[in-house]
């Protein structure tokens, strides 16, 4: 069974420091709480055939820092992770990828509330916004074979890094 | 915002060695393990007012060990946490606890498939069975203040040992 990962990115500048909200970049508390969540993922023996990231600063970032920690080979720059991406398209992607294999894992870097909305909406086949996903923190879905992902998978992780790393 | 733990029981021994399932104890590596998530939570800094317990013996063992890691000074057995209780009776209790207070935090032991299901219908409302609950894994749900908690709670972590202990 297929594992998708969705990870929000690290602890960001703030919006007042930046002109655009899409430029701002990890803080260096940000860039070593992620680290510390990457290299835990790694402990534990995860690997990403690929990961897809948000194309926004902070969350390429944070992509990055799961890269150099050896969790995938691939970075990929998916529009629809952006704030207010449509989940059908992330489906429509997946039922026609060459990583949709039995047993990969693959992971998304995003946003919320969109990343807790795409989950309920693949775990429930519909959202009400009722997961709290902390900055640099995992949620963890399996997704069916065979069959459509929307409503058909489940939940098995969702954590904050206080309770993941050891801080 | 009071904050719901609900603790599955670890490792127990297996049913073909007893002749009645309430009896079945933690084994060694049960013991063990739920040893390691205790003193993990114990280490972040949780306390909890009151552990309550399925009566099953592998709850009831689950529980003394969070009070032994020092969790909590109070451990009561409650009916309905064993397998097929209604989670209503759960809320009255609840909505009428002298636990119930802005910050509290409780812990409920007992089994699956119950667990997963009391959470779904604390948070959505009603459950489709959906999370996947590992022994000695735990789930944490916040309770909304003010208002019954069915359908008013919201779910932040979802973790086996496996993300919450260093094995």
């Amino acid at each position: 069974m297929a594992q998708l990962y969705l990870i929000r990115h690290g602890i960001a500048a703030e919006r007042t420091e930046y002109t655009n909200d899409v430029d701002r970049p990890l803080t260096q508390i940000g860039r070593e709480k992620t680290t510390k969540v990457a290299q835990r993922l790694k402990a534990i023996g995860v690997n990403f055939e690929v990961i897809l990231t948000s194309p926004l600063v902070r969350a390429r970032q944070t992509a990055e820092i799961f890269q150099q920690v050896g969790l995938s080979n691939i970075v990929e720059v998916f529009q629809p992770l952006a704030p207010g991406g449509d989940i059908q398209t992330w489906v429509n992607w997946w039922l026609n990828s060459p990583y949709n294999t039995e047993n990969s894992h693959l992971a998304l870097v995003g946003h919320q509330p969109d990343l807790g909305n795409w989950t309920e909406i693949l775990v429930w086949g519909n959202s009400q916004d009722k997961l709290i996903v902390k900055k640099a923190g995992i949620i963890g879905v399996t997704l069916p074979e065979n069959t459509k992902p929307i409503g058909g998978s489940e939940l098995f992780l969702l954590t904050a890094p206080k309770w993941f790393i050891k801080s």
